[in-house]
């Protein structure tokens, strides 16, 4: 049961066209869009149809092989120029996670030596399958590295979704307790509902659920209470872009359970793919942090929660100083502080 | 049109019944009940149609008096046994707020001298009275009295409602709000959501609304962000319950931002007035924390949220350890830590 599950992508590739789940559905309706159009491929990266800065990374990396399959029945205009233009385009439909940028420039040197436009398509659908497969063997590896900093009979704490649907499939921070759960190690998993568009409640538990996971949601206000009561061992979160120094931009809240983790004398663990990783940038202070409509937080389902004429601040991410993380777990091993030093080792051993 | 708006209040006597505005509708929906059925207002208490400790206390004091006239008229039984078994209940609607208790206990002191029964309805009706205009009365000086602590030019931020709705009238960390406004000291009000019922969203923007204070409102989650960025210079919170030693529970999650102010060193005030305060339990260890159904975070409007079997944990309070709190604020003045000498100190002055 486990592995059919956890083998479960939101992101499917049809060789000319791809299907993603439309998460804004979950979990009551499962209903898929399959499209041609690198155009809709970005309005639903944006519309947050497809989102987790792993899936994001790879739903781009198939838009942009769309995109140059598109160019190239097309006579308008240069094919490389359009090309590249189509890849800023994705590169920008959302500005916070770093896998977007990663995949769209690893897309774009996969195919800078191809000598035909059938040679691109062909390198460019290729390579964001590899970039899509990487992803989940890159996860599992995760999660083995990740379970083993859980205590047996451990009760963890998570926030947002970071499972398959998140990524190319198994997950990051939901791939350790994956591989925790199967180890036997975590007794129980308290999810937040994460406000305001509750991918705990509707995403990370309906991943839990298929899985057979013992857990339970909580309110996002509830997570400072819980490990005051001594109910969470182990806070495990994923991230959208990893600063050279170990600041960490995540789903809002995250830098909350962090001070509270730390409040507390709990473990904070980060599970992030290298992709996540951003050695260009000296710290979190560099991050752009993307601001979303007001109206998620205004209204619920159409419906209008606040009263009409109410203002709201909407950030969707915020950034965990590096202090606060007792290690960053990655496909390559386990980072602890000093990170400007162990985040670059890592990064180094891998590339050399 | 502020004095206006701030004398209102969610509770209107009528002399042999009693009107409640049914919070759970409200910004979509102004409705009143009315009834002259105590159990009627045993249940509005538990389903949260009045809510907010003060207003709780109050409702439970009318609700005792409707009672005591609901008992005068009828033969069976002893009045005095039945009118306690009926206080007994009443006190017993919510747990974890101190004024329901207190207002009960107060009600059946006022009436214990009385020689007949008409004259007990008479002392419960003009009690419980007494009970809601004293509050709005120290809810004006705990705003007086807060006001003086928030810098010219501050942005405060707020937790759930502790206005005009979860009081007799003005507020208690709202009524700092208004009256610091009103001296112009207040740039902005960031209001919390607060999941799971939405008291910020729906209540709180209702009330800062109509007084046309300049408000944000924010996920429960990016409180922390906000006071990281500099975007707070004060929190302000009421209290359901506070102990003899400072300890204060109040509506889940507000722990977690008394955690973060400090994390940022940002003052954290708690607004209370004196019927909130329990000398006679030593810490908030002994604090009864109510867990709600978990309906409340499984679903929104009726409508499922969470995938079907998932369970979820929905405690509605917390306790936050005094060590957190810069100073609490009643209508007797400001209280500073050590709180076992100040709160003593505070209590003594007024009774003695």
């Amino acid at each position: 049961m486990t592995s059919a599950h956890t083998d479960f992508s939101p992101i499917v590739w049809r060789g000319d066209s791809l299907s993603l789940l439309d998460q804004r559905k979950l979990p009551s309706e499962e209903v898929w869009i399959e499209t041609s159009d690198y155009r809709a491929v970005v309005e639903c990266i944006r519309n947050m149809s497809v989102r987790g800065a792993p899936a994001i990374g790879i739903a781009g990396a198939y838009g942009l092989a769309l995109a140059a399959m598109e160019l190239a029945q097309s006579c308008i205009g240069d094919f490389s120029d359009r090309l590249h233009a189509a890849a800023r385009e994705i590169g920008r439909a959302r500005p916070t996670g770093a896998n977007l940028a990663w995949a769209v420039e690893r897309m774009l040197s996969a195919s800078a030596s191809a000598q035909t436009t059938e040679e691109v398509v062909s390198d460019l659908a290729s390579e964001a399958a590899s970039i899509h497969r990487e992803d989940v063997e890159g996860n599992r590896r995760i999660g083995d590295n990740g379970a083993k900093l859980i205590p047996w009979g451990s009760r963890a704490l998570t926030h947002c979704n970071t499972g398959a649907l998140a990524t190319g499939g198994y997950g990051t921070a939901l791939g350790i307790i994956r591989a925790a759960w199967a180890q036997n190690r975590l007794e129980r998993v308290y999810a937040t509902e994460t406000r305001p568009l509750l991918q705990g409640a509707r995403l990370t538990a309906w991943e839990l659920l298929r899985d057979g996971i013992e857990a339970n949601l909580v309110a996002d206000s509830a997570a400072g209470a819980l490990m005051r009561r001594g109910e969470v061992n182990a806070v495990l979160v994923g991230a959208d872009r990893v600063a050279s120094n170990g600041d960490v931009a995540n789903k809002i809240g995250t830098y909350s359970l962090a001070a509270l983790a730390r409040d507390n004398g709990i473990p904070f663990y980060v599970a992030a793919p290298a992709s996540t990783f951003d050695m260009g940038i000296s710290s979190g202070d560099e991050i752009v942090i993307e601001e979303r409509d007001e109206s998620e937080i205004l209204s619920y389902g159409g419906n209008r929660i606040a009263p009409s004429g109410m203002s709201a601040f909407n950030p969707a991410f915020d950034v965990t100083p590096n202090r606060y993380v007792t290690a960053i777990v990655s496909e390559r091993g386990v980072a602890r502080p000093p990170y400007r030093r162990s985040l670059a080792a890592m990064m180094e051993g891998a590339n050399g």
